[in-house]
């Protein structure tokens, strides 16, 4: 170990511990996401997926099928379609966003159209299924394809509670689940059932997915409203979307008349003005909307922490343990 | 047999053969388009569905599964895996065209949006591969998925090539293999792979849905320039969307300099004018495009019927001889 081991993000030790796997998932992507007849597929993909992301879910399906003792060839497959998934995902939500920015880039429907966004996604979803059906694990197959399932429809749900402002807590918890969570949990589960775990741990693995997801989808929410220049979010994104994310839910749940005025010009009726981000983040300062907000994610930080340390201990695991724990330093 | 029996058309005599497999298709449809959390989606959905298409390709598989003497009961599954297949296709290809119009209703996309379209898609896609994997057949499994592939590629190069005169009659049929026959031929294919049936019956069903599905999608861009009011098509709505199908692609092919401008204009360009859809059908006539077009799907359909001759015979191995007759008999 180097001596600047310890100021490494958890990510990138597990990016190097896991660096011969991630190097087989990103021959694996670019080797299907090839398309002999139309060169527009891989332009598009490349433009996504060369960007950069972090590859956090493939990284947990890979962690989680090691740290199982997996020693088979199927976790490099599992990873690479858990990253089709997600790919496919946003190429299809920055057309419904109208996004023009993703990982500091121009969006795929922005410098092409909004229909090779919409096509090119499609085909990496049917790329995603073809590399599951490859492991011959009936399983997985029946994970990953539920995890599709409860994405697409997080996605609907959020589009039919924009902008309204009787959109519960409960409501918010299954847009996470959906939008964030599913995939999530489906990548750490997969590893666990590949390698033949038994039931209990996999469903360790399983509900530490799902609580990390969802831990970091608020985190996420919560930097929207009390984000620096340092976290690389803008403040106020949200808001001027008009999400009902976890603070603003929280916040209109405990207002009065005057405040309820206020939050059905700006967030149902979109009648922003100069200010108005302002009071708002005063509102939900005056409620505790925002430290509720972060105790909530922090209880969900802990629910995966607890999961994961009822599993076998290992190094992978520990890492895994420092991944949430992460997730949530960003906000405590 | 009833005295009306040969007036009837072969969909319709399939749809009655099959009635009760059919019948448990809409069932498990209506329940899997359910979702618990967003009712957006069932609405779309059954927007799509109940305004009844004739359920061609789920019968493909019923009628398929029930010729070679398949008796589980997962063919329904397959069935409506195809047919959720396809009708995503439909939402996602309607927000590609801007289509404003399906099956004789507003299309979903001007009805709700194109992110209800995009979602609900893949909703649909990510239920369609629930329910193959219920089937647990690996083979199955390998076949939808790479059909949906196939799918998804041919509409990307559709895209890529739209307005292009250099299109070959060699690309478009790429194009038609993969927005058409792939799940014509998945369709059929599956059928014979539930029952079991040997490696030769298998690769006949197969050639059986592809040339018939290639030669549905000809018949189908000939009478774009051929039809009549009484087809139910309009006359020139490809021409005015500057697609290259068949007809156009042999006019350009065989036209002089002077012709080429003429094409230049009014598809690589869309600069059309009164008159220039007419000036087109006489160029098409002068190279005998129409007639040579025609000649191409009879051809088609005279493999399907090849392939579908070879294997045993039995009343519903002729009747969808019959519906491959059917097909190109709008064009005889």
């Amino acid at each position: 170990m180097s001596l600047d081991e310890p100021r490494r993000k958890p990510h990138e030790r597990l990016a190097e511990m896991l660096s011969d796997d991630l190097g087989r998932v990103d021959a694996l992507i670019r080797e299907r996401m090839a398309s002999e007849h139309a060169p527009r597929i891989p332009e598009v993909t490349a433009h996504l997926v060369e960007a950069g992301g972090k590859r956090l879910r493939p990284m947990l399906t890979l962690a989680s099928a090691r740290m199982c003792g997996y020693d088979g060839p199927y976790h490099v497959h599992l990873a690479a379609t858990v990253e089709f998934i997600h790919t496919a995902t946003l190429l299809h939500d920055d057309v419904v966003d109208e996004s023009r920015k993703r990982r500091g880039r121009p969006t795929a429907n922005l410098l092409w159209d909004n229909k090779s966004s919409v096509l090119v996604g499609d085909y990496l979803f049917a790329r995603a299924f073809q590399l599951m059906t490859e492991t011959g694990n009936l399983r997985v197959l029946r994970i990953l394809s539920d995890a599709a399932a409860t994405i697409a429809e997080g996605e609907v749900l959020q589009l039919t509670v924009a902008q309204n402002l009787s959109t519960t807590e409960d409501t918010y918890l299954k847009v996470v689940r959906g939008k964030t969570a599913a995939l999530f949990s489906a990548a750490t589960e997969v590893g666990g059932v590949i390698a033949g775990r038994p039931d209990d741990e996999v469903r360790a693995l399983f509900d530490y997915g799902d609580a990390l997801g969802i831990a970091f989808q608020i985190v996420d929410d919560l930097l929207d409203y009390w984000g620096s220049d340092a976290t690389g979010k803008n403040v106020g994104d949200d808001f001027r979307e008009r999400k009902l994310t976890l603070p603003l839910i929280k916040a209109v749940a405990a207002g009065d008349a005057e405040e309820r005025t206020f939050w059905t010009r700006v967030i149902a009726k979109g009648d922003q003005q100069e200010g108005d981000l302002d009071h708002a983040l005063t509102l939900m300062n005056r409620h505790g909307a925002l430290e509720a907000t972060r105790q909530d994610a922090l209880a969900w930080a802990g629910k995966a922490k607890s999961a994961m340390t009822s599993l076998p201990p290992s190094e992978m695991r520990d890492l895994l343990i420092d991944l949430n724990d992460y997730v949530v330093a960003r906000v405590s």
